[in-house]
């Protein structure tokens, strides 16, 4: 096979393998590759993709100087997916990072990747199950040298080719970017989550949020994308009354968070936003009974038991 | 002149002229009323606006049953001139208010109105100066029979006939949608605020914050009409040193987290949005100082002079 590919795509789980067929719809000659079987035959035989069989065998396919994009859960796999293909790079090749991972790392690896005589790109990527049909947006941080060459593969990710991406400037500062996007859309989500409460507990208006949502995406000051799902949301499921109270934090709300303090940054909306979901996890719990148990010992206010807490 | 107007505004400032001509654009005969005469003026013959030298003079042009809109600032003004106005209507006639009031003076307001014969619709609007081209979002409350007649009207002010207006439900829900919708707005904006200062403030990257902005508002999951907003002051003025770190608040977020108390629903975003805007008005300087003489009492550590905060 001739080695005349573009870019190869490492991780064909959902974000990757949409990500691959954007590109290779683009008219874009890619290749693929996954540990897992079933990631590589699910974009198998697509036009103008080429999946390979090992790393090495994927890697082969590409043309000088080649560009292998990581698209993995932050953490252990991502680094240890980078170290073996910087192992199948020759100095001047490029590594781009999709992971959302925490910046810190990002400059560790970095320099361990420059010492080899890689580039290291970190991507940002936002966009989730809409990227396909809508574009990524992309941040992106690395040297202008490793960026300009593959800014073709920016633009043909990206909802058009003049805008939804960034080169936001040095290594770090993509997933620097992605990490405080990721911040503004904890706080973001909270302030609505906290207007629809406001309107289901006001029984005496009876009031339709799903309508409510639904008239606010036009012509209003709170008008967005997270709105317009909300309000998708919403028609389905108004009462969410089926729903467990529990969301998940996934890293970058605490990063973002603690970066306000390595700054010295006050940030009060988005750590309120990060500890509602920590209070939703029960992690607020302890705290919960101790002050339950307080109350007891200066007024005698009765404490419940855990398995009646209303007792 | 014959009694023919559909709709009569009172109140011709930035907000009631330009919903006054959206209408009368879109081949509503209405008429407006304003004490000042320069606001009359500015309004004064165009196409399908009729003014009146009184308000009285303005309510004879209506066709019966009459509905005037009043257009004004929350407080006392609004609430004097819809007691002005309901000593010229008749029962069946309809008032409307579109200011922004607490929706408990609301609803004390129909209860008044609707002893003698009147109906009372609250009108929340949303749009700002963007309305007269894109439209109005409008949130309204009041009963059915007095809003159905009126439909053309909000079709009309609306992005278009079928989307952005709602019936809430009875008088106050208008109101009460509307402060919910401003508390949004409130967490939504610090949200941005706050990433924004964190992409600011990690200076080694040098991020160029308004190509950022750019960026976010195609593809990404933070995109909004806020962040279009941003996006523009940003491009014209990204270090924005220049501008008093000072924001105003006019009551609706006040009145959002006054309501999270009364129903007993936690507001963490929305109260800590509020407070970021308090303590820029200085609120919090005697707290500030109060905390600086309590570091000074325990631990020896300097205070500064009011006059030289840094000494």
């Amino acid at each position: 096979m001739s080695a005349d590919r573009t870019l190869a795509m490492v991780g064909l789980g959902r974000m990757g393998a949409s990500m691959l067929r954007r590109l290779a719809r683009a008219g874009l000659p890619v290749c693929g590759f996954d540990v897992a079987e079933a990631a590589r035959a699910g974009v198998a035989g697509e036009p103008g993709v080429a999946v390979g069989t090992s790393l090495a065998a994927t890697i082969a396919m590409l043309r000088a100087p080649r560009a292998v994009w990581v698209m993995l859960p932050a953490g252990a796999i991502t680094t240890q997916t980078i170290d073996a293909v910087a192992g199948l790079l020759s100095p001047g090749d490029v590594i781009l990072d999709g992971g959302n991972a925490d910046y810190h790392d990002t400059l560790r690896q970095a320099a361990s990747l420059e010492a080899r005589g890689l580039h290291f790109i970190d991507v940002g990527v936002s966009g989730g199950v809409w990227g396909l049909a809508e574009g990524y947006g992309l941040m992106f941080g690395g040297p202008k040298s490793a960026v300009t060459p593959l800014l073709p593969v920016f633009q043909a990710l990206a909802p058009a080719a003049d805008r939804g991406w960034v080169h936001c400037g040095p290594t770090g500062s993509g997933h620097y970017t992605k990490m405080v996007h990721n911040g503004i859309e904890y706080g973001a989500m909270q302030a609505y989550a906290e207007g629809f409460a406001l309107l289901h507990a006001k029984r005496e208006f009876a009031l339709d949020v799903a309508a409510i949502a639904e008239a606010w995406r036009h012509g209003t000051v709170v008008r967005s994308w997270l709105l317009d799902l909300a309000a998708g949301a919403l028609r389905q499921d108004p009462l969410m009354d089926q729903v467990a109270p529990l969301v998940a934090d996934s890293g970058e709300g605490r990063w973002t968070v603690r970066e306000g303090l390595d700054l010295g940054v006050p940030l009060p909306v988005t750590a309120a936003a990060l500890n509602v979901r920590l209070a939703s996890q029960g992690r607020g719990d302890y705290g919960a009974r101790f002050l339950a148990r307080l109350r007891n010992a200066f007024g005698g206010h009765a404490v419940g038991r855990a398995d009646r807490p209303g007792s």
